[in-house]
């Protein structure tokens, strides 16, 4: 899952000439300052005066109306992104250590009875749906992506080797992590479900010499990927295919996806497992893949469903494995949780699209730079604070022979220890 | 879970003089060599003549007489153990190849409907029955584990550094392993369920400096870790508790359970999610489930539940989630399947196992030694075939931050760098 091109919004502005602070506005303030004021943030109404009371306070939420201080009492997961992007709330402070204080007012505990309502209620992603999401989200233009991503744009999390790794360090470690994880060798097929701007396809191919056929249905994706695989003469040994995950045939040694799951809905994870099922060779196959979770099921966050991932949903591990590996007769041989590497993939990529928002407000306006401001620095709160988890997940064919008998180390080169069993 | 005393066998032999082989007997003969000729195993009837076709066998079962073939023509899962014991069913050839051959028959794939059944039809483990259970396996004598185990009486599955190590390095390398992957410190506090004979508990205190409290209800393996825990001098460090997990109080830095998790019983599963929610601190605590598994909800082979794991059920990894750390707010930090590694320890306890069969045979009896036999036999063959997983999850509180910034290598000592969320 990466972050894509928001649902173009309305452009608002704070009246002129804001409304009386009345006694029952005084009154609300005071409520949400009460919830607001154990993780150190606080609050003030339209009159810039404090809402209530606050110690040690490390920003401040400046609510620009009532409308807002009610959208944040009856529903503050959504009217926070859409306050925030229409510029009615201000944040005082630094962006992410507010929403961070503010991911910590709740624990990521069992999902309440209306959140599990919920979750039965989120339609299911057709084809069309599928497609139109994805445009939404990438098909904006690669040049937005080329001013904050690596060169390479890999707009998933990374993998850190030391705490100091750059970020381009840290996709190249995650690209050639992904290749040992499945322990990959020359002239083997691969197939990508999801194939992002194409960066771990042409690893594949230039690095272990696999041959690959990667899925997408981001044409602006594509269109560089398919550049990029002429410019470095990789197309006899990769092939991008616009098509849906849904219409992958034929038999692979290896199934990826790196960054897709999210896409796919809670609906349609059995229409994964069918695709896992008939493409990873029964005997020799074996897959990984890596997506955002949870550890409980319950739905993305609502402004990032409304604004940022339309059909989006990070499932849980459990649901991953029960839905998705177990009705395709594969079985579990490594997982890994990377969710402090993604929240500090995106503080890099945080620090790199702010040194770019005065060229994208130009092209896109603030309220679009606002979004994506908020999106980044939501998204790494939630990694930080355990919301969100992210998991390599690697599987074979239930009785297969070609699993590790060492897990890969990190750090050094493929071992190529491998048992016959 | 480890294999212990099996219940008492009725003693019995061939009759004397075996029936005439009849029509009928020879339909069924026939019918069942079509079963078992696609894996190349062979079969007779009591007059020793080949009951149909199989190219080149690689062993022979030999029926002794009519209720065998019928009894492994009805319930083979259940009969194959009886009769083999009992000395009315013969192999010839090795063992353990035969009974791997026997477990490809069928891949481990989807239950059936009626497999699915009988999970709902299982009983729940009490105290009382859980206390009967373990007394079954682990109170026969620690003389009769010392013949064939390791030293220090690690009854789990080891990890081998290499494919020519010994199960000495390999039990070593687990017990170093688990303190790596909880990236245990010096005077930490640990809580174990299930600690056998104490060469966990006592490494951890030894090596790492933890303080360490350890449950169990074999008071046999309790005297010997007892007096081991004075003869190193770690009384201070290591406590070994006569109890069942279900008592466990207080909180930990660390909880581990290795082997243990197989005795729990799939209808109390949410007890043990219980006690760890109990017991890990929530901010900087972690743990570690290490445990047989399946890819799908299924019951133990009958044979094993009715004879050698009475109560006992190796969970799904997705159930071990859903119903052991979901419900207590556990995130899963990093799962490894060591599946060929079990299959690895019991070749090599098999090797021992049979050097000491005239010892053990001497004590226990021809019937003991054939069940053991065939025990540790199926269970190499269904960890190599893929039936039976082995898992080691490594979990803590969501939102802790007690996680590892990079996954703790296989080969190099403990990693000290930790990321403080």
């Amino acid at each position: 899952m990466r972050p894509g091109l928001v649902i173009p919004f309305r452009r608002e502005s704070a009246p002129a000439t804001p409304a009386e602070v009345r006694p029952l506005d005084r009154w609300l303030g005071r409520h949400l300052q009460g919830t607001l004021a154990p993780v150190h943030v606080g609050l003030r109404l339209w009159d810039d005066g404090p809402a209530g009371e606050c110690r040690e306070p490390i920003g401040e939420l400046v609510v620009g109306d009532r409308r807002t201080l009610v959208g944040l009492i009856v529903h503050p997961e959504l009217y926070f992104g859409e306050t925030y992007t229409s510029g009615r709330l201000h944040v005082r402070g630094e962006l992410g250590r507010v929403v961070e204080a503010l991911s910590r007012i709740r624990t990521p505990s069992t999902p309440s009875l209306i959140e599990r309502l919920g979750l039965w209620l989120t339609p299911a992603n057709s084809e069309r749906a599928a497609r139109r999401n994805i445009h939404h989200h990438y098909d904006l233009s690669n040049d937005f992506y080329q001013r904050w991503l690596d060169p390479d744009l890999v707009y998933t999390c990374a993998c850190y080797p030391h705490p100091g790794a750059t970020l381009e360090e840290a996709q190249a470690q995650k690209l050639d992590l992904v290749c040992r994880k499945l322990g990959l060798r020359p002239g083997e097929t691969v197939v990508e479900a999801g194939c992002g701007w194409g960066a771990l396809a042409l690893y594949m191919a230039r690095h272990y010499g696999a041959r690959v056929k990667a899925f997408n249905i981001s044409t602006e994706q594509l269109a560089f990927a398919r550049e990029r695989a002429v410019r470095e003469r990789l197309t006899d040994r990769v092939e991008f295919i616009e098509d849906d995950y849904r219409s992958i045939t034929g038999r692979f040694d290896v199934f990826v996806s790196v960054g897709m799951l999210e896409h796919v809905g809670r609906r349609r994870l059995d229409a994964m497992a069918r695709v896992l099922r008939r493409t990873i060779d029964p005997h020799r196959g074996r897959g990984l893949l890596h997506f955002i979770g949870r550890d409980h099921p319950r739905l993305l966050n609502a402004w990032i469903r409304r604004r940022i991932f339309p059909g989006g949903y990070a499932p849980s591990l459990a649901e991953v494995i029960a839905r998705v590996l177990e009705p395709a007769d594969l079985s579990v041989l490594d997982v890994e949780n990377l969710r402090l590497h993604y929240a500090r993939t995106l503080s890099d990529w945080r620090a790199r699209f702010s040194a770019a928002e005065p060229e994208v407000a130009r092209h896109f306006g603030e309220a679009f730079c606002r979004a994506w401001r908020l999106y980044l620095a939501g998204s790494e709160a939630s990694f930080t604070t355990g919301w969100l988890q992210l998991f390599q997940v690697v599987f074979a064919p239930a009785g297969g022979t070609a699993i590790h008998w060492l897990r890969p180390s990190h750090a050094g080169p493929a071992r190529s220890a491998r048992a016959a069993v």
